[in-house]
């Protein structure tokens, strides 16, 4: 920590922050400088926290130095982290997309989209078995009918299935069905359900908040990790800005700045970071081109009747081209689909 | 719902958006424009969403025409709503409000702070028990053993206590020991949190999320009333901006849109608004002379070295001031304080 | 500045930026942490900038310490700056109203605003003579005519007058007629209409840009002040964020912490800053109890067939309501109005 | 316009809004929904603006139906706009890069970066004459003696050449020396300055607002298009969020958005969009796999030392292999670098 000192400090100011610097456990270390004193506060910062030296007379602010994570970290493990989804593998070399839709709203549709998107070259299967609606009298999902629907598709196509989870009490009955768990962007910062995953061993797709700060999201994994489970993936899905001509505004940066501070892999989702289905391809490129390690795209068989998300999902054939599309960007950035 | 086409669009496109509209069970009602035509389509809107035919060829927006809730609106319940919290009244002639620490530290620690704060005025009494902190290594509340220390805090000084709730597999636990129960910022779109609260009938403090707009904050109450728990209290505690100089933007043109919009009793957060203990007392006079129904705050009889939240916290001589102001401005709008 | 050294920097990557910090005239201090080396670097911070040592090898973070302001500042000038607009002065006891129509319309419009709004008491009368619309289509104001019309309306009513430039070209003309000129949020960041304003000696209102942090919008006044027109008033307009059930989010925390940094008087706009009248009067006492020295508020007799900006503006009669809202919670503030 | 009547409603308010869209000379439509009254306002809507009618008694809300662009738009001219900027084509099968220092520094510095960007394939050179700084006492540009040495450098490697404008008194100025003219992020909405650019025929680099919707964005373009000058080429550089990782938020949404609403050219600047140097790669190539027509972009022959945006900046040698990643991208689209 820095603790700079207002310009008309005090003598007995100063004495005074360096003397509660020490009572919590630190050394204090002068810098007079030409306009400001600051002083540096020397220790393991896992103690007492000192942001609330602030609130001491004389002192102007108190800076942080130190990144709050441990495990996210490059740090403490430079290389990159691959995610073993039952063989799919993450974060390695090659581009993964997982697609399918919004929800799962019979057998038949799950079916159908598994077959299309496993023949354009998905490798997982998407399907909101439980779903967070912003209203409470629209669709909730068809729950364990769902995940039922969803693993009689992975059996008929070999795909791996994920859903989200909402509930923390449903942990163990969807753990039992599917291959990777996904907590949503309205999840971000729910910390009892992040431990809760944390103490499984499942492979976690872990969304952004749409006002949640690369700082808090990397955070948001390390309660995960913080439990044992160190099988993460990021999604980046869009923040929250003024911009209203798209759904939310897909933070494509945070590709490059989350793959310098982790190891762990990077995915984005075009989908809900866009809104609309004209947008998906050239925003699934761009992200590939971004340097993501894959994709999550909605694909519905027939969108206009979807029970959610319509708007924004692909038909089957369209995603066949969004693949192709993925393909050639994947290819230049030397990584296999 | 309106369906406005694009200007070029043909004769058969327009028969097959109408005979959608039909087809999903609604009538369509066309007004022919001097350059666009438009289509209106008649019915109950809860039947199939029809935002999806924005999906057809030569539609070029789709715009909804009713607000989506019900039991939380104006509309269904003109007069406003109190809130009873055995016996302090929310929403009514008096200005209610809530005081005490961010975390419960210790039996001394909540005593001292309920005799303050209850000796300048306030009448509930809050504090955290389970607290949802961005660190996984940050201090993550006293839990049971807080309540307990609430629970003799409450029986002292006669003042009625607030907890915050992270998960709902505590939900019973604290309703023994607590007279409401909050449902912080992280959780607002906690949809599974939201229907298991709205089982019970205890009064509910629900805080707007970060990034959540005034009609996803009106969704979320109305999934609480939804399930039966029409005890709601909404909390303006401000949102995700660029400005960095406070801790968040405190949204005071909330206060009038919501009581414009809901029934439902509406106070202000100005610790977490701002995250500075010097602007709390602007920004809660600020409130109330925007017709807030009450304030809760931070109050810690040592803010250096609270657990959390110290550089925000008042110290119970400045809540004392702090109360006579808000007195002042209260008288002004006619209300009791 | 401080410079925080990578974890694992080496001793040659410190050495270096010990040398560049030396060989750009400052003197570097190392503080050696238990995780992190961190190097201040010590002298006048008006030489070569330092930000792009975050350039060199080893390099983490460049962390600025010091404001970047001089003239704006409570540390050259802790005592209020009264501003005086030809006897009316903003700043000192007296809470002043500005208030008119958003754009000049007509002779009669203009003049049957000025009555109004001066018995009801308002100092100063606003009109916009050259508009910045959105669209070029739309109405761009009555110009130099307009200028005639405020001109005849002080006149006759003794009320100040103020108008918006939005060309510095027109400086010497507006300057002949009005008592205060207005620099509008798109031009908050206009550098150079800011040196010009700024060598005149005209009071100037500032708005704060709907983008513009409040370090920025002090930036800005500092241009202005920088060429020796100290006559600035800084004005809180609303600012751009996910919110859409109003124009803007008008950022009321930033009265305080204009009051905590500058001696100029900060006033606000609850018009544009809800862009609905229904949410002016509730706005505009927030704004005063938040410590606010005065209020813009638009008021036009016929705000159904206003040119610009109709929704957001009162007529006379609510708006003598309004003011004898303000004045209630002027008295409880020990201001007058 | 599409009126929407509140639910309860008065025939009398009904017929009074009727009326009154009569009076503004539109035909009125009434749609009697099942839970609402929508009137259609029949007519050419750049008559009197019809928004304020949401201060009439019984209405609820006013939504437009109309963009409110005609030159930019692709219902106007659906094929794309080649801009020719002196022989380098922008909008077409080529990707053209843009690149250069912020501050034109000395001719020694401009001379050396444009002799390595032209190497390295850039079309066009960028320098800073007049700078538009935040600080009143940061550098502000070498001015006229800028535009020389830039001249020097177009004359020795045959680049185009291209400059900011802050004042639109510099205008006859600059277009003297320069092949196009750059708008920047700060002056998007100054009208003023737009409609004299507007009145000349130099080709125009329009850079969004930090705050500015794309609607805004396309509105801003139509004031230049308005007034004859159909030069003008889109920038997205980065809006402000509260994502405080990287000094901007790149929405590479809007480049197709954008494509899909205006025919116009739209590239993008990573550099500013990032603000460090790090990310300017990787966002550069997404940028080209969203569609972009071009980039522009920060090259120094020593950022450490530059006057302005250092740690943006790439260096001539890093450059080099920025733009070979460049081309292999836009071979994958089918476009020439």
């Amino acid at each position: 920590m820095i603790i700079v000192m207002e310009k008309g400090h005090t003598e007995a100011q100063l004495d005074s922050v360096k003397g509660t610097i020490e009572r919590l456990g630190y050394k204090p270390h002068c810098i007079y400088g030409v306009e400001r004193v600051v002083v540096g506060a020397v220790g393991h910062e896992d103690k007492t926290p000192l942001q609330a030296l602030e609130l001491m007379p004389g002192v102007e602010a108190v800076i942080p130095i130190l990144k709050p994570w441990k495990l996210v970290g490059r740090e403490i493990k430079p290389e990159p982290s691959i995610i073993d989804v039952d063989g799919v593998r993450i974060g390695g070399a090659e581009i993964v997309v997982i697609a399918g839709p919004c929800s799962v709203e019979s057998q038949e549709q799950i079916l159908e989209t598994a077959r299309a998107v496993r023949a354009s070259g998905a490798k997982i299967l998407r399907g909101g078995a439980f779903k967070p609606r912003t209203s409470p009298y629209a669709f909730q999902g068809l729950q364990v009918t769902g995940l039922k629907y969803l693993d009689k598709a992975r059996e008929e196509t070999g795909l791996k299935i994920i859903t989200e989870i909402v509930c923390e009490n449903d942990l163990d009955l969807i753990c039992e069905y599917v291959d990777m768990i996904q907590i949503g962007a309205r999840n971000c910062q729910n910390f009892s359900l992040l431990k809760k995953v944390g103490q499984t061993r499942i492979p976690v797709l872990l969304k952004r908040g749409m006002a949640t700060t690369i700082k808090e999201f990397l955070m948001a994994a390390e309660y995960i990790m913080s439990q044992g489970n160190y099988q993460v993936v990021l999604c980046e899905r869009g923040i929250r800005t003024f911009e209203d001509s798209t759904r939310f505004t897909l933070d494509l940066n945070a590709v490059p700045v989350l793959k310098e501070l982790t190891h762990l892999p990077v995915i984005v989702d075009p989908s809900h970071g866009t809104g609309n289905w004209k947008y998906v391809t050239p925003m699934g490129r761009a992200a590939i081109a971004a340097g993501a390690d894959g994709l999550i795209v909605e694909v519905h068989p027939n969108p206009l009747e979807a029970y959610s998300d319509g708007p924004q999902s692909l038909k089957p054939a369209k995603f066949d081209i969004f693949m192709q599309e993925m393909r050639k960007i994947a290819r230049v950035m030397e990584r296999a689909l």
